[in-house]
């Protein structure tokens, strides 16, 4: 029997899911996926998984030289194993997935939600690697965070810790027809908040000369604004600003709860380099306590686009081995 | 010699010092204190705290029943044991003050800032015994704040987590003339924030009924606020709803962050009882994302009122002897 010294992880999204085999230093070895949304029923979902999975395991040198499965998937409660009411996925109500994955691969099952697992995958293999107190923050369509301190990843008393991405940044502002919240930072530092901010500009501020006005309102998305931004667009600069200072105000203020030694964000949103992060640095030390100022980095992620969140759902598995 | 069942507690503020010896239990045994303001210089300040302990210590029964010393102090760092740039404090810059306490009384001193110790003193002997994750408020001239999770208080990186007081709740708020911050929350939930509220109330609301009328501006303090509601006046009772909304705001976005699974406030401005309370919980389940609602308390200290500082300070030794 060879040493246990290979990982899988599994990331479980409303459309896809995506897995593969990881060694210890995070190289991805093997990977595939399959499509969750074709299955209604997880027992089907489960059977396919395993299918899909074997050969690879078995290319891997078998189940022996697997010391486990770690999964990220949408509100994932790392202490009971559930996924419970992910509005993005068929499954309703609360479903013990890890659980049935472990009684399906005979495996040990480790599950959280993305954001927790790209935080301990950064832990792991990525920018935070000799860091015991950081703060990651992913910026997708929505935002989400995963926050460590003194080593550990917060859970919290029921496993859900780590929502900064709902905490109210503007009292009374955008509404989150999600969530019911008004405010909240994720209306704002996401790429669906991105593109609301053009589309408020395009119609309070702009004098018609902007690039964004060849679009339509339902045709803007953040992937044209960053085009038109890079253009030299500059009403599409402005958005970045804006996005960025409010993203900054936010940033702050999770600072001085838990004091990290660096921020790292995460996710599409980052692509736009400089032209965001100058901004949320600005934002961010402005609305600093001056104990807090010029000591707390910004950094981007250093986990490879392509794998995060697979690298991010394997090192759940090394984390629970280490505590 | 007899076991090392007691520990000092020294609740070190600007004005004052006090300390007290504390058993396990919580009990304050023997109590004292000195003047701080006395003493520009900390050496002169460090004698004659040690001549007023010293019989305090042989009631106790000598030095050798003492596990150590803990102290609660302004801008206090658990790390680095030093007292950084404390505004209300005579003695500027950086001082070393655990490694001096340490060679004089020759016991293991621990030092933090006043709210990380009394959140330990909550976990200790309070309201927060059986709890792995909770997060205390300190209401009263300012707002500071403890964050425990898995079981440990959040030091951050710097040693200086923890500072909610100063994270920001209305952005271009009111102006922080001791930080230069603008919103933060402590310009709207202590003592001072609440009594600042009332005079903006007065000169914005007010047909003259108002009880507050009676009193000048340079009068009106958060005791006089407290007396005229309990007395029924509706203005009084208004600012009282107030603060607790923009408090209820702010806790949800603490809460949302580290999944407490309860928040302990602590403080004069606690005394009101229902009147802040009721509004602070009502705000607070209507910020909170739905997967927290109805299952983060939010209590009272357990600490007695007069003893606090001190119990908070003790129970740092107990802590760190407990990791």
């Amino acid at each position: 029997m060879q040493d246990e010294d290979l990982a899988i992880g599994i990331d479980l999204g409303g459309t896809n899911t995506d897995f593969g085999i990881v060694d210890r230093s995070g190289k991805v070895l093997w990977r595939g996926g399959i499509k969750t949304k074709n299955h209604p029923e997880i027992s089907s979902y489960l059977d396919e998984l395993f299918l899909a999975m074997l050969p690879i395991i078995e290319h891997a040198g078998g189940v022996s030289r697997i010391k486990g499965i770690g999964v990220g998937a949408p509100n994932g409660n790392f202490y009971k194993g559930t996924i419970e009411h992910a509005p993005n996925l068929a499954w309703k109500g609360v479903i013990p997935m890890a659980q049935m994955m472990q009684d399906k691969f005979s495996l040990d099952v480790t599950l959280t939600n993305d954001a927790n697992a790209a935080a301990i995958g950064e832990m792991v293999y990525g920018a935070a690697r000799e860091m015991r107190d950081f703060i990651l923050i992913t910026l997708g369509t929505g935002v989400g965070s995963g926050i460590v301190a003194n080593g550990s990843l917060i859970y919290g008393h029921d496993g859900f810790a780590g929502e900064l991405g709902h905490t109210m940044i503007i009292p009374d502002g955008r509404y989150h027809p999600g969530t019911g919240l008004y405010g909240s930072l994720e209306m704002y530092a996401s790429a669906t908040g991105l593109t609301k901010t053009a589309i408020e500009m395009l119609q309070k501020k702009s004098d018609g000369t902007s690039l964004l006005n060849t679009y339509s309102t339902e045709e803007l998305n953040s992937k044209i604004v960053y085009e038109c931004a890079v253009k030299g667009d500059v009403l599409s600069k402005e958005v970045y600003s804006y996005t960025g200072k409010l993203l900054g105000m936010a940033l702050a203020n999770f600072a001085m709860a838990t004091s990290p030694e660096a921020i790292i964000l995460f996710g599409g949103l980052c692509k736009a380099g400089d032209m965001l992060f100058d901004p949320v640095r600005d934002s961010f030390e402005k609305h600093l306590l001056p104990l807090f100022r010029n000591k707390i980095k910004i950094i981007p992620s250093q986990l490879p686009d392509d794998d995060a969140a697979i690298l991010g759902a394997s090192s759940l598995v090394w984390d629970r081995h280490r505590q």
